[in-house]
């Protein structure tokens, strides 16, 4: 913790603010300069909100300098984290692909749609049961039902299965039928829903907020990691912003931002991240290119039709071309997909 | 729902749009301009989304003519709702004033806390009792036992409670020691508790999220409405923008946007709009004069050692002088406070 | 300047920084902690990039602690700064109001304009000779010929005048007609004409940028007063975020957070900060009641054929019931309007 | 021009909204719905604002249908614009490279700049002689003098010269030493500036502003265009966003939307996008990976030296580095770097 006083600060307003961080428990190392006196604090609360401090007389700002996540930064695990489920690993050099509907719609469209990402040289199907819709009056999922038939696609092509739950009552439901346990953007910072799932045991692909800072991705993993379960997949979906001509704009240098600050796994999703079909093909490859570990997209296998999340559904030989692009791409970063 | 053909789209595309909207059950009239081909659907879907036409060939764009609310909108009770609770009403000309700590602490804190509140002319006291933290290692609420202490407090010094709900779960314990369910800006898209809380027997306050726009905030507002609880309040608590010297960025335009828009009552909440203990006063002032018809403000009889939020927490003074601030202007603009 | 280095940096690392600060000319001042080294470094370069540090080896972070403007902060003239212009003062007890409309158009338009300024207790009249417009197809203004209208209109009817300079080459020709040189939003980082007005012998209406930062404002502020020129007015008039239901997001905090930054007068734009007529009453109460000395409104004889931000622009009437409640505000806060 | 008039507008209000239209000069084709009477109008101002008739009384929205720019879209020239400058073309299947310092500071550094680019095979050198700094008292560039070094220096190495022109009254002396003249972000919508190069002989490579939206990127180069002057070259450099953990957010998807939208060729500066060194490398992947004709990056010979943006400023290696990994994603893509 550093607190730098304002210019003019009286003696008596430094002792104060000396007085309570000692009171906090911290240890205070002294520093006066010409123009700022500045005060350093080592203490036990890493969580500690600097704006608490900023509010006393003669405090011109403070600065938390020890990172507020802990075992999702890099230092915790130099050499990164390989998740392993079955014969597919993410987060080393091969750039896994999870693709299906945005919607399970029936036995029928799932399992043509596990095919399709299977004949493309995918890993991963998803598709979802729960949906979170913003309208009330939009159709909200199949629920168990779609989840059953998923599975039975997934074996039958030879697939892993991601899902999204939307609350800690579906963990136990997602965990029998899925794979990998999708935590949608809506719900980054549902600290209920990331509490149980530290419990889990099955991994987590954790996608980024519209508005949460790389800050709050990390810490929102870290509740998930600090409950025990450290099978945390990040995952780059695009943020809001004021230009409108995609659906969200796709922050990319979240993927080398990532990598840096954490040992897990970094994937992005050009669909949400565009919102437009004719978008995911080019932004997949940036993915790709800036270092994702993996991509998660939405086929269908008539996109037009799909109950869902259509505008930003690739079709069969859509997804057929991403495939190939993208290994093209990652072979010329060194990796293979 | 319109559709805008590009310009030098064939009669072959053209009659494929057709096609499309009168499969999906819209009635459609066409017509043909010098550049430009313009499509006009009636249809029974309101929440259709206008993406997935715009991938179309031929399309250049679609707009919605219909707001994807009902119930939330203006149209539906032109003369505005006023919710009343006990002898206190929200949404007439009276701006009612709910204030407290950020959490629960102690049965001294809350009780003093009410005493501070019910001193100041404030009608509702606030405190948290199940704590949406960013950090998994922060204070996560007393729980059902705070609540106890707040009920006590707020029946001592006539008041009432309005408390934040995180989970669907809690739904039972909140309706029965608070007036008012807050859902926070965390969960205003958390459409399994909005569903729920459609259910409860108690008015429920909807807090803003940080990236959510007002039509998103409405259509929250619907999904509670739609399952029956009328009695919805809304709160603009301040939006993520690029600047940093307050927390949030207060939209105060929100409030007569709002008041436009729906018949609902509309408060602010100028602690977390501002992130700073003294910028609480001067955006109270402001968000009465634009039109707010109520506040939701942090007080604690110590802010500087409360256990959370402390740096945009009034003391009991900043609190008393806020309330006859707030009631000067409440008068300016034809109000009481 | 404090450089913060990381958990577990090695003695070269933090040598080599420091010799890289000294070379700089910083006298540092090291603090070794548990976890991390700290310098503090106290030097002549005020300007200086944080980022430039945060790229060396062995370095986590790196933050300024000295303000990067100096003339403008309020430590400068902690009694504020009062702008006399003929009979009008710009920065005490008394809101003053500059409205007009958006552009210039005739001779019977401008002094119409005039007089329901006038009629309506307002201070200055605005006016746009020279306009900035995104596209290169719309009317840019009628240049020297309409100042000369607008200055017989405002002579005429006791008022002063403000206009904006897009070039540092109009500089006279506004200094021969206007009494207050505005900077329009986009030009507000123009820095060879802020360079330039700070040579001016007239006070400045610097309006902030959609995306600036109230920082950058500052900064932009302390270039005119660097050059000499003290007399500067800021202005908010939105700033742009994802938000569509006004034009911009008006940060109604600006001014109390500018208020306590600097010295300078601080005023507020509610028609470009909402673009939508209705909501500009309502933010012309917020904008007083946050404590703004002044309000610049658009207000034309007949707004829905006024040649440009017709939208945002008030009709005599809605003008007049503006001032009347301003007024009322005014008052509430303990000025005059 | 689409007009949605509200759910129970009147037929007098209709009638009034139609008459303003034709008023106008638009021909207006009605057709009356179930709820929503819709006016569809074809006119002669392309760059009508629809905010101007939304205020009119039972108006809903209004949506303008046809782009407000004509030379720059698409449309304009379906096969795309190729900038031929002495031997090297922009636009074509080649990945163009532009670096060099940030500024220009002495006679030894740029010609050793110069060195570095060529030897890395890039085509063009960038330096600035004219700085916009948001500081009044930091290093505002070596002008006329350091063009001279940057030509000569060009010259020795078989380099075209890019260069920022901050004033129209600065053309001349660029055209005189810049092959390609810049236009900074924060110049965007200099119109004044943008109309004078209309006129100029040279190539124009025009930043998009840091939040402005693509439609008033492409409204810039409109500007320029309608001039005369077709050889504009678009830079997508980084928006401002709530994320801090990079100077600016890259939003590389406006690579492929404005392939869509326009003719003309799109290039990518990955150092003032990420505003760090670290992450320029794999953004200049991404970059071309995503479609871009070309990239603009900082490099230097002593980059921890420099000036000015050393921060995010590469080293001689560093950037020998990205040339071959660039040029391998460009190949994945089938082009060549």
């Amino acid at each position: 913790m550093l607190v730098v006083m304002q210019e003019g600060a009286s003696e008596v307003q430094t002792e104060a603010v000396i007085k309570r961080l000692v009171d906090m428990g911290f240890t205070v190392h002294r520093s006066t300069g010409v123009r700022h006196t500045v005060l350093g604090g080592v203490g036990p609360l890493d969580d500690f909100d600097p704006a608490t401090l900023e509010v006393l007389e003669g405090v011109k700002e403070c600065h938390r300098i020890v990172s507020p996540y802990k075992l999702a930064s890099r230092h915790f695990r130099p050499g990164g984290t390989i998740i392993q489920i079955g014969r597919v690993t993410i987060g080393d050099s091969h750039v896994v692909s999870m693709a299906g509907p945005c919607s399970i719609e029936n036995e029928e469209q799932i399992d043509r749609s596990a095919e399709i990402v299977a004949q493309g040289g995918g890993q991963v199907i998803r598709g979802g049961a729960f949906k979170p819709r913003s309208s009330p009056y939009s159709f909200q999922g199949l629920g168990e039902e779609g989840l059953r038939m998923m599975r039975k696609a997934a074996d039958r092509h030879g697939l892993l299965v991601v899902s999204e739950v939307m609350d800690h009552l579906q963990i136990p439901v997602l965990e029998e039928y899925a794979d990998i346990l999708q935590v949608g953007a809506r719900n980054m910072q549902n600290f209920n829903l990331l509490r149980e799932l530290g419990k889990a045991r099955k991994p987590v692909l954790l996608k980024r907020g519209i508005a949460a800072t790389i800050e709050e991705l990390l810490l929102s993993a870290e509740y998930i990691m600090s409950g025990g379960n450290y099978e945390v997949i990040l995952c780059e979906r695009g943020i809001r912003t004021f230009e409108t001509s995609t659906r969200n704009t796709m922050d990319i240098a979240a993927v080398p931002v990532l990598k840096r600050l954490t040992h897990l796994p970094v994937v992005a999703d050009p669909s949400h991240g565009t919102g437009k079909r004719d978008y995911v093909l080019p932004m997949a490859r940036a993915a790709v290119a800036a270092g994702a570990d993996g991509l998660l997209v939405e086929v269908h296998p008539d996109p037009d039709r799909a109950w869902s999340d259509g505008a930003q559904t690739l079709t069969p030989q859509q997804f057929c071309d991403l495939m190939g692009q993208v290994r093209a791409v990652a072979g010329a970063v060194g990796r293979t997909a």
